[in-house]
């Protein structure tokens, strides 16, 4: 069949702009998708960053004016990897140019924001780049939830640990300004453990957070500690630090269930930890699933059993997810909507640090 | 040297009864001590089990009515092993007889009864079993933090979880019964993590908890989730569950510094988790350490380099250290004291719970 | 039921005499076994360590002649717990004067010795202390082998590391020397993965060793290598070493068989490893099973689920299962018979690593 | 700096032929290179897996005769990806024709070809596809042993175990057959261990090995053994096997050394053990370095501290390395020159399984 040419803008040089770049060089490689993607305008405002992004991804055009590119005729898509301040800006204005849409995570730098991003992308393709739910071994989780095996949920446990704020004097990037990420461990590695427990175990209901900042000189939080209760009767904790001394990158997460045990940590990122406590008890054990087999997710598209996956594979597959759902009956997730869900639990943790106690997560922002 | 003869009353003839038991037998054989510990006299209400239990580790007189056994005057010391809520009525008698008190963890069913308790133990050698102390990767552990190995802390992070309670008609016994417990999974398991936090990271000064019961039928709590703050500027969380599916006896714990990470689980009793955050980048990672050479705590008094240690070694290393400290000058820890300041934190975990807020440790109880 | 009094005489007072003194002392704590033992008199020909020994364990008499020892009429059973090429004498003396028989492994200097000392138990209650067979988790390994969970057997492969030898200067004590020992590391350590791969794998019928010295200075085996065929058509490596610089105690074990893998290393003593290969390949995964619960060998007779045990444990359960064989139709395992088949292995070792190749195990030593 | 355009021809299209067209994709995006590689012509016999694997990876043009493809003026290097029996024939003509040659592992079927294959090199950038050497742990391994950091090396230990070859009746294609092979789990797995221990520790000086099948119908090794002496004075053990049921890509090694210890898995391939034997006994363990970052092997060309590689990274690595070498003073490794190192000593294997005795690896095959 041949393919539709997909002309992609890319909004961002940075280190994520290029993990973004890797996938939409090699998502034709890996999976069949609908269409041929070309790597046409790359925008940023630093020229040597964006020189040496645009050359080493082989971007056609440069540009340093975002405006100016969201509305080119030519232009099928854009992608959003700027700091998260910025991202409501140019999603509303690339929407309401008639342009899919994908953004980094998280979606906004605050609830209004996010809320304004997802009406203005309704009838939209949209996603949002949660890479971590297109992680085999998390994908496998999901199923092994989905089709009952550790059966009812009581805990949810996550943990988001990096050593990244540890050093006080060097944080003076866009990660640690309120004006720039809105929040800081929070959205920058929270986000994705809430992202994980919405697709994993559903609903917040309510929760109870104390976000902590321990540098003299920010103004966004080192670490966030939370409590929840989520819909389906389970309980949770949650952990996110830029001061996880000892932690390179470990987004973990663990669900005891009634039969059963799931854990992961992407740490060892092509395995997934099971309990199979339905087994005899004399073999009962925690068992470590290499997910890398034919019959795992992805598992046809990349290598061989036992041949590993890294860092980017997972934003290849959410790339190559989302193209196919494109124009389809399914929505594709993680989109605006998911996130908003994300933004919406970060706006609960907000209020909840500031009140010193538990807060009903279901209340939205006025309109 | 001659060692005087000290003769030992047990009240109690359960799983830990049998635990203390064996620390009396074997506590010579590993360590110097100044008693010649004798088995006297065991004191428990269900005859079949007494039996058993007096057999099986050599008691040489069995009782059933324990006001008789703590006022005998050939008995020189008292060790409780039963039901948190009968603790407070033996330790206080036999300390008011003169008797050197043992007890059990946690110290009491409530915290008024602790603090009679420890009052009345003020001039009378006196201890409580909280083991996990002398756990030797858990004195390593502490070593290094008293030497600046990890630097100031930041994170410290406790959990207990075993799977004891996920099947709700088996919980029928005194552990599930607030009259007899006073508490559920806090006090059995979360009180073994407060008190290796206060241990190794010092004093809570506030709190914030959450208690879970899961089981219909249960008026203690299955899980208890605390969000603290430390006296040293660091946070932490801690979680305890009888619903941890998949988790035998996990007794966790991490520490992050700024110089460096330690991490120790039950599971691997043998090792502690120490990440140098002072090498060379290149060179950093997280080791395990097997607490077993010569120079390690105990070392001398166990087996060999890499033998490792079972459960019942930090009783007999708990009562080592106690025999030894009688009539020093140097304290005994975890004393009556000591377990008051957990059950103080406990106290503060049932305020914070039902107030759904965060509550301040340092306020008694009238007097 | 009354118990007989059994009276054993110790020969030897050093690190293993301590190990065996407390399986005497812990047996009937944790075993119902027919006798009461008594740890009648203790033999050894260093007086201070001697004392020590004695004074630690509770032995009622010293000797230092162990010839007096094995013919007092008043002695029912002789542990043997000296350097290897004392062995044969004790126990020849002993069973000459109609004693039972332990000793520690491997069971002599040379396999001329254990021929010698298997023919003088023939009618006498006899044991030798390979304790690894009775770690539960190792015991574990033999169920599941023989009820088919791992199907034919393919590859059987053992290690045993230790540093021991790394410091050429310190090795003087008897194990590095040759007349005392017969061999290095072979009898040392890996005599233990012998026992242990007939226990679980059966005969093995060739073998081709290689032995080698890294010190100048000594007549003995510093390692061994050897690959194997057993009768049971699997191929098999062994390595035993005491230049495992980083290996503190490292016995470890591994089979892949037809329908799965078992592996264990003795650094987790209380976990068995099992993959189990006729599961969907999807849920497939190495297991760690924690060898603590009720179901498991040994699992009522220690402590609870999840509570470990330790290096002496399975001494302990040597000597249990050892004294209840005593009288009865089944033959206690690992007798002389069992231990001479490891001592005829290790000499095909020697005979192999001095022709440079293959040998038969089966050809005996002429009488 | 203008990039010279290099046209490469690949001939094959099975699995290896795809990890190799992503290294030609992906190289420019990672590396800076002084070629733009082009990838001109795919070759292969089976036309349906031709024109898919050409499709995926855009190769220009499809081509069903390797002769007509290696004589082309416009191809600047041969690229070979064919079975083990067949590189000998097409790397010599496009040595012949003057082409840059890439030659996937092992480098031939007999030692014979080996040597033919070597001779026709002489004079013309040259590579063979031994990826693991550029694993970051294992180019960290190589650093840690050239800077003295785990002393005199003691024992090499390598394992490459699979589970490939369990199912008889599966293993028909030709990596069963000795005439497209020359060897099974030898020529598969094993080259790769020899590869990394001639790397790693150096020359081999001789050898006594056993090749064993399994499988009824094969005429090649299911698992070949190997003990090994160094020239550096180190003893080793080698195994692989396709019988290896529980692995599905063991591809390990350890080193024992004076001061330390080393050791590596490609099932956990982002991190590297290591044992530092000169810390202070009570500091010391195994510990675990996550090679990601910055300052580790190819930690500025992938992605962040923590963000993991997978298996085609080294291929990447591998042939970005190869690219920067052509034209330069030091020679590229693993060159074919490598290669027949580790042919000559799968020759060893095969003599030494033969004869059931050691051999020495330096006898040359007569030209």
């Amino acid at each position: 069949m041949p393919r539709t040419k997909l002309n992609v803008a890319m909004i961002g040089s940075g280190f994520i702009a290029n993990v973004h770049s890797n996938a939409f060089r090699q998502v034709g490689h890996f999976f069949d998708v609908p269409y041929d993607v070309c790597c046409k305008v790359i925008c940023g405002r630093d020229r040597a960053k964006l020189e040496k992004t645009a050359s080493r991804w082989g971007w056609d055009e440069l540009e340093t004016d975002w405006q100016k590119v969201v509305t080119r005729s030519d232009i099928d898509a854009v992608d959003i990897a700027v700091p998260n301040a910025l991202h409501a800006a140019i999603a509303i204005a690339a929407a309401e140019a008639g342009k899919i849409v994908l953004c980094e995570k998280p979606l906004a730098s605050s609830l209004e924001e996010a809320e304004r991003m997802t009406r203005a992308v309704q009838r939209i393709p949209n996603a949002v780049w949660f890479n971590y739910r297109r992680v085999p071994a998390v994908v496998l989780a999901k199923q092994l939830i989905t089709e009952g095996r550790i059966g009812e949920t009581f805990h949810y446990r996550a943990l988001y640990l990096n050593q990244s704020g540890n050093n006080p004097s060097k944080g003076n990037t866009w990660r640690y300004k309120r004006s720039e990420a809105g929040m800081g461990a929070a959205g920058d590695l929270l986000s994705h453990s809430l992202d994980l427990a919405l697709y994993l175990n559903g609903a917040v209901t309510e929760l109870c957070a104390m976000m902590h900042t321990f540098a003299a000189n920010r103004d966004v939080d080192d670490a966030t500690m939370v409590m929840a209760r989520f819909a389906n009767g389970s309980i949770g904790t949650f952990e996110a630090s830029r001061y996880g001394v000892g932690c390179q990158n470990r987004n973990a997460f663990e669900v005891n269930g009634s039969k059963g045990m799931l854990s992961f940590t992407l740490e060892e990122m092509n395995q997934l930890g099971f309990y199979d406590a339905t087994e005899p008890g004399r073999l009962q054990g925690g068992r470590r699933v290499s997910v890398t087999e034919l019959e795992h997710p992805y598992g046809k598209n990349f290598w061989k059993p036992g041949h590993v996956l890294g860092y980017e594979h997972p934003f290849i597959a959410t790339f190559a997810d989302f193209l196919n759902s494109i124009g389809g009956q399914e929505a594709f997730h993680t989109n605006f909507e998911d996130a908003l869900k994300v933004q919406r639990l970060l706006h609960a943790v907000e209020r909840s640090s500031a009140s010193r106690g538990w807060v009903s997560v279901g209340e939205r922002v006025a309109a």
